[in-house]
Parts: structure tokens; C-alpha cells; sequence
């Protein structure tokens, strides 16, 4: 029931289909007296944006948001904040050979046995456009979380087999928006760049893993049980298009240790409490620990190809289904920005829900 | 600050601490007219019980669950359903020691950065003990999926470095609960079950993976955007105990595939849409497609270790942490029956849920 | 937290403030398959739309809504509606003059001590401005409703001493949209809109009742314990500017009854279970029984008048207010749409959620 | 959905029948480190307990509350507090003539109507045994509130006809607990019991009015549109069993006054801002203003009465209901300490809430 809307004490509810008159979101829970930077918000947006380099999607959207309300001389008033992205590239006739045929891979068949009936024009709600709301109202979590000196940073480890296996502190993270992959090893990124465009060039699509690491986060944030932090994280991290996986800290390689490897031990570092390892990723029985908190994500190749492909339609006759429209090849370079958006988003909520428990 | 909630339609909210007086939950939503058959609730809580076997901990704990509400004549009668477990075995004089050490890669440390205070006896509310009202809730919620036809089951796929690498098609599901550590191969059970008695013997504890699958899952469940079905189903399981990833379909594995290869073609079978392959894994723009769902968990080695291990106190001081207390080597075992409990709780919740959304 | 989402199964999120860029909605769980009449949505908008008559407020808005999202085809395809109003008549610089000022008994001072700073243009989010989202959303959950043959009417039955005594069976209800009070005593309604121009002319205002009679609704709504149907009416009701009180039934004058004069007493009609009297309102231990639903609710008269008045300002100084704005003399005329809006909410909340109650 | 759930950040799930095994609760999001006086939580349900003086129902139930979590060494610890009290009065042969006939005013039909089956024995989870929950976790919510100088003090002002009508300021509110009736007037007092007793040697029932006053509530509580301070007030009474009103401040008779008259002025009291008058009832726009927060409510007659009743059973026949059992005659003298718990919890809930709102 609550399928839109993400989030308790910071909670947004999005809206919108890829090619309907908008898409956008409330934000409701936004303490009063942040500093709204509406360039700031803009630039995110332009980090997920359709066209942005070569290797992604040509398709053409300003991706220009407006706030209608909540906020005054430049500040959050507490009130919800309503922001709008009109649809401008909708092209809505591209899709009128697919209205009734089920894609393989895509969301058009389980739409359609959940609702009835659907609006397939371009995938309407099930399009990651709709993501584009997550990033705005994330850059607001941003620049909430930047008040208590968290940062987040994601960047592309991965692009089909080509895999960086370097440990995240031994890259530099300032080079993730030195290349149009987002990756911060700037050889690998050439690699993964050549590897997509070929794939591009095939008609074909390819998978990858998107790493990213929150640091600066105070100890303490994430509720047990049921709302670990580490859970919500999965959880948002999951509802992200194409998501097929979640790992923190040691992760799937985690399993073949002992205990004894495994287990961070304690020190002070002057009146702080740190580890010495961190295979706990920052997260001890659910809650922030204070060191860095880091996940990794895979990321399934885009489901529309050129090739034709076989499938069925509503009446159940097989079909060909072939591929048309603006895709792309790769998606996790513009996954970067909404995995640091929904990061943002889960943290600013935790941030505040804390204030709740001690007091 | 719904911290201990789980579900929105099928509701639980779990309570109580390792060594308090009891743990329990309340089950909010469970359709009037469900029969309660509360041999099968006890019978799914002795699959996790202590003390079941040799290569788990010997923790003396009957488990002997009460119903306090909500059935009348063996029926739900749609009010709470209140459920209680008494703690026999507190021994409570076994924790003094450990009263103000934070234990390597426990939750004592995060606990008391969140609350200032904690029940230190056997890790208070942070121990696994909790999960037994989520076995206990998740049996109701199997008995409500057995009517439509939904049938879950998980087992051990992975212990440190053994790995079950068939196909969960080509395994004999009806083989897990014949052996100890729940592995459906015969000859890799032993195997797993030798590592865990090497490791226990070694006073160290090791990794694992569970797998589970769910058949006859009807296409519809699941809500796009944030409670996409894997979504939910990720955050059910990362929020188990020791659990450190989560991957459904594919998986990690997939990345490296190219979309011609991934996609999964629909065909008709009778009036029954059905795809060639399960890339998917039963879930497609988060919502079930009919196919079997299935998916991986990570769990991590149990931090309690014999081995003595340098760590602070509350006050900031170095001390050295000594392993007491009964543990499991490897949780992967019982982690069985509280998998399968998650999920039976993520469905029933979905499968309700869909009665709203179509006129 | 929710404090801008009503629902739970039917739920809105509502924005904007009076003076801001536009106010509007977000519909999430709006059953797919309902055919969206936007005519009738804009009609409701009318129904209290400001400078429908000569005895409301004169400020000119045309209240023209906009369907972004979750239409298609004329038909709700089960994700969320979005809607906006853009506001026409902004005039901030009606309001410089009372910026800092606390206007007696409206919500600037409380605003200012929950959120350190606000949206002093007409009274930001705390105008009634908002309650035309409401009347919006509540023409879908009417549209809803419709289809299960609920009925829902309110009309004026007091304003300031001047009280419709009668029985609400004995009035013709198809007579309330007649006259611009709203009253279905055609006599009465005159009497009524005598006094509301005598109130304007002296710069006064005056406060009224409105009744409220829903017919149709089946036995079986409502959630015993904290959601009890006459609970979240009387919460909805609340919430709506103005009103300062709720009863149901025989409300605050059954109290001085018997037992055994007050019980209503079942019988058969048909295979119907019916009442002889119906002191229950239609509702017993929070759940309707089949007969009329029934309430009334107290508003207020408006804050703004046009005398001067003392106050104090955000510095603590002491401060003449003096009354501008258009304003209206008596809400209840155009509170009839708002509480019906409100009332319909409610009950398509409640018809969803009673599917989940039974296997 | 959450229908036995109240509140969002103090927030309790409630279960239990009236002849079931046990009522209880679960508390979520008490604040760590709050001492919990588990004297005080057992003296306020002695005050709703049955049996406590000669004018209410004999019904013998010790309402003997255990805590089975979440406090530790005497302080709530931030984990869910579990509190149960077992029935010790269940005779539950009692009930048997009435199994499937539908008492007069109960709920016995809307719940057959609802869930298709009941737990006809007392009421089952329709009887206000229920309430008895709401007490213990609303005496936690008062020590909460005492610790922000928060006081709730709840009395009876009406019985039948006999009416307090002088305003609450001039009434020595320490006297409430000096007489059975809890009226705070001693002349009143008297005859309000000679009323009841009347009534009840007459084998009949009456209604009356619970008024209700929160002192040292701070501005800035309550959440401005849906969750305004008075709505949640408002649900919460009237969610308790046989309340058919609520009205704060001015209420159903400030309707007939002029905005002139009803305006309450703001003054400086030192750096404190106040108003003349208090028409507003302690609540502007939805938010608290600093000065008293009081309302009304209405109770009907109870609906249990001795003398036989016409109705209809299950099976669509005539029957006669006759009153057996224990029932009170009046039930306003133990709904007092009611009506303050779930006025604690709406205020716990807002307090707690006011944290998240600025920055």
C-alpha cells in the first residue's frame, strides 16, 4: 500500500510515467530551515540525464524540475516540498507497436497481470525514468546529510567481466566524474568504455556492478531488527531498475571465513571507538558503527536489445517483439547518481528517526 | 519507528530480549476463518530450536509457544494474534562478565552509541533468539500461502568454501530436513557437516549461503517502485541475523551476461504465460511472473569465538574479550526455517495486498 | 510523520501553500480500472471553489486541475494520480503588512513555534487553500463509492443560532445545492443567508454546523480497536479548517438517555439485518451495521474580521492587526463539498481494506 | 491495517479478548533511559479496574499487568516493552445463550458482519476489557510527559442530565479522585451517584460527559493538515468504546458566536506568548499554543441492560436477548483514567514528533 513511497521521518512519494504529462515526488518530513540549492538539485539531475555522454541513451529530456511548494526565501518550511519534471521528449507514437505485445525481460506482462491494464508507452510507470524523481529528492537528503558530515560516493567497479578489485580505500573517488563510465581507476574506465560501445555497436546490452561508500556517518544510525540499516539500504538499493543483488562489508566472500578472520576488533582513536578491520561494512546488528559504510550492487543488462525476439502478446499469440526506441547499452554509469541518491535518502531518514530513541 | 513491524496488510511486531522474560510478537491482519494449526507452528519452531542437533548450539530452549489472542476454535478470527515464548534458560550470571565489553563485531558497541543503555545478557534484543517470533509468525503465513498453492523452501547451499553449484532445478528439495545441516546433497551435507565439526572443534565459527526457492507464486504480486517483491524479500532477509547479501535470478553472475542472452522469452503454456528461462527469477519490474522465485543469502561467521580477542569497554578502556556462552560454528542450518519464515511473510503480505489493486 | 498523507488502502500526500506555485495531490491506491471522470472532479472543485456566490469569499481562483500521472485512457491504471492546481491569484503583497505579525486565533503563532520560520502569504499551508486537493482526491473515492451504491450528502443545518431541528429523514436533501448556503430548508436557507450578509456587513463573521448522512454503505466497514469507523470520521472531519467538534449518532445529546431507550433493536427486513431506531448512527463497536451513517460537526467562525485587533509580533512586541484579504463571513456553505470529500476518503479507505479481512 | 496499532513514534499495538487468555500490548519507541515506575502503571489500572467501587460492574479481574521486555534495571532500554495481563475472570459459560444472537447496540452483528465468526464470549475484542491495555501504556506515556511538565487530569462533568456547568478553571481538579463518580465537584458528585445508583436498581444504564484538561503542553505540537493535534485527539477518544463526541475548546456552542467575540488576543507574559482568552482550546491551525488543551466527550449508555430485548441470531430469527452478567451502570467513572491514557499517548506521539520538525 505504501508502493510509491519510500521512507518514515524523511518521506518522499513519486509519481509519474515515462511518457505522461510529468513525473515528480513529495517530499514530506524535510526539517524547516534547510537551505534549498535548487542548482545543486539540478546538477544532480544532470548526472542521471538521458544524453549526458556517448555511451548512454540519446534520448532527449531537459530534466527540468520545479518546486511548487514547501520551501520560501530559499529555505524548507517543514511543509511538504512538491517537485514537477514535465515530460518533454514523448514521442508517444514509438510505442504503438508494442502496445499489446509483452517484452522480453520487461515489466509490460507482470503489469499487466497485476493491473489489468497499463499505460505501455515506453514502459510507463515501470520506466527508470521514474528514478529521475529519486535523484531530485535525494540531492535534498544530500545536502541534509552534508550539514552532519556524511558523504556518498558511488562509482562503477564493474562493466560485463571487467572488474576492479582493488579495495575501495585504495582508489581515488574524486576521479569517479573524470570519465563518462564513473569509474575512478581512469585505465579500467577506457577498458569498460571500449567494452560498452562494442556492445552497443552488437544491438546488445551488458551487465555491472555499482560500489558506493557512505562515510562520515555517526554511530548509531539504523533501528534493529526489522529496519537495520543495512536492510533498508538492500531495500532501496533493490527497488532501483535492473538491481538484481545487494552485498555489504565482506558480502558474498564474506562466507568462506572464520570467525576469527572476520571478526573487526575494537580500539579508541582518541575518544572514538573504531575498528581495525572492517569487514562489518560500518554496520554492527543493524546499526552504524562509524566507520566507513560500504555495498556493492549488480546490475542485470538492459532488457531492450535490437535483435528480434520471440515472445506473446495479451490475446496470448506469439509474436515478435523488435527492438525500437533509445536505450542504454550499459546502465550503470547513470545508476551512479540514483544509488547515491537512494543511499542519501535512507541516511537522512535514519538521521532523523535517531533523534527519536535516547531521551 | 517501526523498527520492530514487519508487513503492511499481514503485520507482525515482534518484542523481547535473549535473557528477558519472554519474546513474543502480535500477528495484525491475518484473515478471519484462517485454521491455526498450532502443531505445525511448534513443529517450524523446532526446526530452529537450539540444541537440535550436534553441530548447533546446545542452549537448552524448549520453545514452547503460547497463543494469547486472536483464535477461537481453532480459527483466526481476524483480531491480533498474540504469541508468546517464556524464556527457560536465562542464566543470566553467564553475561556479568561481559557487562560493559563491547564483543568484536557483536552489536554491544552499536547498541550503546544508539540507546546509552542495553540489556547486555546474551546480546538482549540483538540476539537471534528474536528470530523465533518470526518462525512462529511465519508458519501462520505459510498456512495461508499453502491455500493458494505457494510453497517455499530454503536450504543450504554453502558452507565456507563447499559450495553446492547445480542448479536448484537439478536438487532434490524434499532431502533438506534429512540431514543436519540442511544441504537437499546427500554427499555434501557430510561434507559441510565435517567443516562445522573441524571449525567448532577449533573454537572458530564459519560462513554459508541459503538459497530458497518459492513455486506456484501466481503472477501480480509485488509493487512497483519502492516495494518492488525482490525488494521486500531482500530486506526480509538482510534483516536476519549475520546475514551480508542478498541476490535473486542471476544475481551477481548475471552482470557479466549480455541482454540477448539474459532475456527470458514468454511463451504460451496451455493459457499460461511462461518464460523459456528464469534469468528473472520470478520477478519482473518487481513483480512476480508466475515462475519460480529464487534467490541467495550471505551469512557471515558467527563473531563468538573461544579464542580470546582485544577490544574497549564503556569507558574507553582495552580489554580482552573471552568466549563464553553457547554458540552455533555455522548458522546456516537454523537459518533455514527463519528464511522460509521471511519469505512466507513477504508473500502473505503481497498476496493480500493484491486484492487492492484492481477493481 | 504522515501528517500530509491521509489513508491507509486509498491514500493521499497533499502540497502547496496558498500563495505558493501551485497546491495539489498524490492519489496512491486508486484500484485500477476505475474510469476517471474529470468533469465530475472539476464540478466538485466548483462546489467550493472561492466566488461561487455573493456570500463567499470574492478571491478569485479558478481552481482549474491538472491530471499528471496514473490515467490512461480515461481509466486509473492502479499507480498514483498525481494532480495540481496552479494558484492563479497570488497578490503576495496583500500580506507584507502582517509578515511578522501573529493573527489572533490564526496559525501564525503556532506555525512560527513548531517550525522557526513560515509562509506568511495568506496563510501558507495553514490556509483552507489546501482542503481543494482534498475535495479533488475525494471526487475519485466518490466516483469509487458510486459503484458500490454509497451514497454521502452534507448540508448546513445551523449557522450561528439559527438550527435546523429536524430529523435529517425529514429533509429533502436534493435540495441542498438550491441555495448558496446550502441548506435544504429552502425557509431556513433564507433566514441563514440574511444573517451570514448582516455578519459580512458589520466585518464580522459567524461559525455553523454541517450534517452529514452517508447512505448505502454496506455492513462490515471499519476496524474495531483505534480505526473505528466513526474514529477516522471524526479525525477527518477535525482535520479540516475550522472545526472544533464531531458527534455521531445521537451524539452529545444521547447521553442524557436510558439504556434502554438509547439500544436500537434489530430485526429482519428481507434477509436484511435493519434497526428500528438508529441511535448507533450506523455504526456499532466501530463498525457500520448497514443502516445511515450520521454526523455533525461545529466549525468555528473565521478568524479574519475587519476590525483591528491587538496582538503581538515574532519580536514580542505588541502589534495592531488589522483585517484585509478577501475573506469569507461564514465557512460552512463551502465546507459542505470539503466534508463530503472527507467523508469519501474515508469510506474508500475502508471498502478496500475490508477485503483484507476475510480468507 | 493497522487497526490495533495508535501513534507513530510512541506507538502500541494492542491484543486480546475479554475471555481470551490475556490482553496486552506492545510499546514501540519509548525513549531509551525513561524510568519505568511499574507501581505507577499498576496504580493507574486500578483506576480503570473493575470492581473498584460499589457504582461500577462487579466483574472480578485483578488486572495484574507483567512486563516481559524492554525495561532493564528499571529504565526502558528502547526495545518494544511487552506488558500482559492474563484473565483471571473468564466464565466464559456465562456466554454461552448468547453465542449467536446479536445483542442491541453491541457489536456482535457488525463483527459477524466483518469477519464471518467472533469470539462471542463477553464481547470478545469489542469489550472494553481492551482498554485496560491503553491504561498501562498511557501511564508510560505520562511519565514521559511529566518529565516535559506535561499533566493530563480528565473528569466527569455530566451524568444523564445532571451537568457541570461552570468552566474547568473554577473547579479544584485535585478533588476528581475524592468521590466514585470522579467529579470534581463534591455536591455534584453526590447526586450524580444517586443518579446511578438509581439507574442501575432500575436494571437500566445512562450516559454522560468526560471532560479533559493538559496542562504545560509546550507550542508547537500536533502536525498542521491531517495529523493536526485536535484530530488525533479527536480519534483517539472516540476510539474508545461507547464515546459518541468530541469537542475542544469553544466546541458545538462557539458556533453561535461572532469571530469578534471568539478571537482569542495575543499578550507577552514575560517571553511567554499567550492569549486572553481561549476560545482555540490550546490549539491553533492544529499545533499547540502554550495554554490549556481542553475538550469534551460524549458517552452513550451502555448498552447491557436487564430487561429482555427483541433481536435476531445468526440465523435471520427473532429472539429475545436478556440481560445476564456484570455491566457497569454508567460507565464515564472508570472511562476517566481512559481517556487520559490515550490523551498521553497522542501527546507522547507529538512530542517525541516535534523533534524530527526543525533542524
Amino acid at each position: 500500500m505504501a508502493g510509491n513511497t519510500f521512507g518514515q521521518a524523511f518521506r518522499i512519494t513519486t509519481f509519474g510515467e515515462s511518457h505522461g504529462r510529468a513525473i515528480g515526488l513529495i517530499l514530506d518530513g524535510c526539517p524547516a530551515g534547510l537551505p534549498i540549492d535548487e542548482e545543486y538539485i539540478q546538477a544532480e539531475l544532470q548526472r542521471r540525464r538521458p544524453g549526458q555522454s556517448s555511451i548512454v541513451t540519446q534520448r532527449k529530456e531537459a530534466d527540468r524540475m520545479e518546486i511548487l511548494s514547501g520551501v520560501f526565501d530559499g529555505k524548507a518550511t517543514g511543509t511538504p516540498i512538491a517537485m514537477v519534471i514535465f515530460n518533454a521528449d514523448a514521442r508517444s507514437r514509438d510505442y504503438g507497436h508494442i502496445a499489446d505485445k509483452f517484452r522480453p525481460s520487461h515489466a509490460d506482462f507482470t503489469y499487466h497481470a497485476k493491473y489489468g491494464l497499463r499505460d505501455y508507452r515506453g514502459g510507463g510507470r515501470s520506466s527508470a525514468r521514474e528514478t529521475a524523481a529519486r535523484v531530485a529528492a535525494g540531492a535534498i537528503a544530500k545536502l541534509l546529510l552534508r550539514q552532519s558530515g556524511i558523504d556518498i560516493r558511488a562509482f562503477v567497479s564493474q562493466v560485463g567481466h571487467l572488474s576492479l578489485e582493488a579495495p575501495y580505500a585504495s582508489l581515488d573517488l574524486s576521479m569517479v566524474e573524470s570519465n563518462p563510465v564513473r569509474c575512478p581507476d581512469p585505465a579500467m574506465a577506457k577498458e569498460m568504455e571500449s567494452l560498452i560501445r562494442e556492445v552497443r555497436k552488437a544491438g546488445d546490452t551488458i551487465g555491472g556492478v555499482v560500489s558506493c561508500v557512505i562515510s562520515g556517518c555517526p554511530p548509531g544510525l539504523g533501528d534493529p531488527v526489522f529496519d537495520k540499516l543495512h536492510a533498508n539500504l538492500g531495500r532501496a538499493m533493490l527497488s532501483i531498475n535492473a538491481c538484481k543483488g545487494f552485498e555489504y562489508g565482506s558480502g558474498f566472500e564474506g562466507v568462506k571465513m572464520r570467525g576469527s578472520q572476520h571478526n573487526d576488533h575494537f580500539y579508541m582513536d582518541g575518544d572514538k571507538v573504531r575498528t581495525d578491520t572492517n569487514h562489518s561494512g560500518g554496520i554492527q546488528g543493524g546499526i552504524s558503527n562509524g566507520m566507513d559504510i560500504y555495498f556493492r550492487l549488480a546490475f542485470k543488462p538492459v532488457a531492450t536489445i535490437v535483435a528480434p525476439q520471440e515472445s506473446v502478446n495479451e490475446a496470448g499469440e506469439s509474436v515478435v517483439v523488435e527492438g525500437k526506441g533509445r536505450h542504454d547499452p550499459c546502465v550503470v554509469p547513470r545508476a551512479v547518481p540514483i544509488v547515491e541518491a537512494m543511499a542519501a535518502l535512507v541516511l537522512a531518514d535514519h538521521l532523523l528517526l535517531q533523534r527519536l530513541v535516547k531521551l
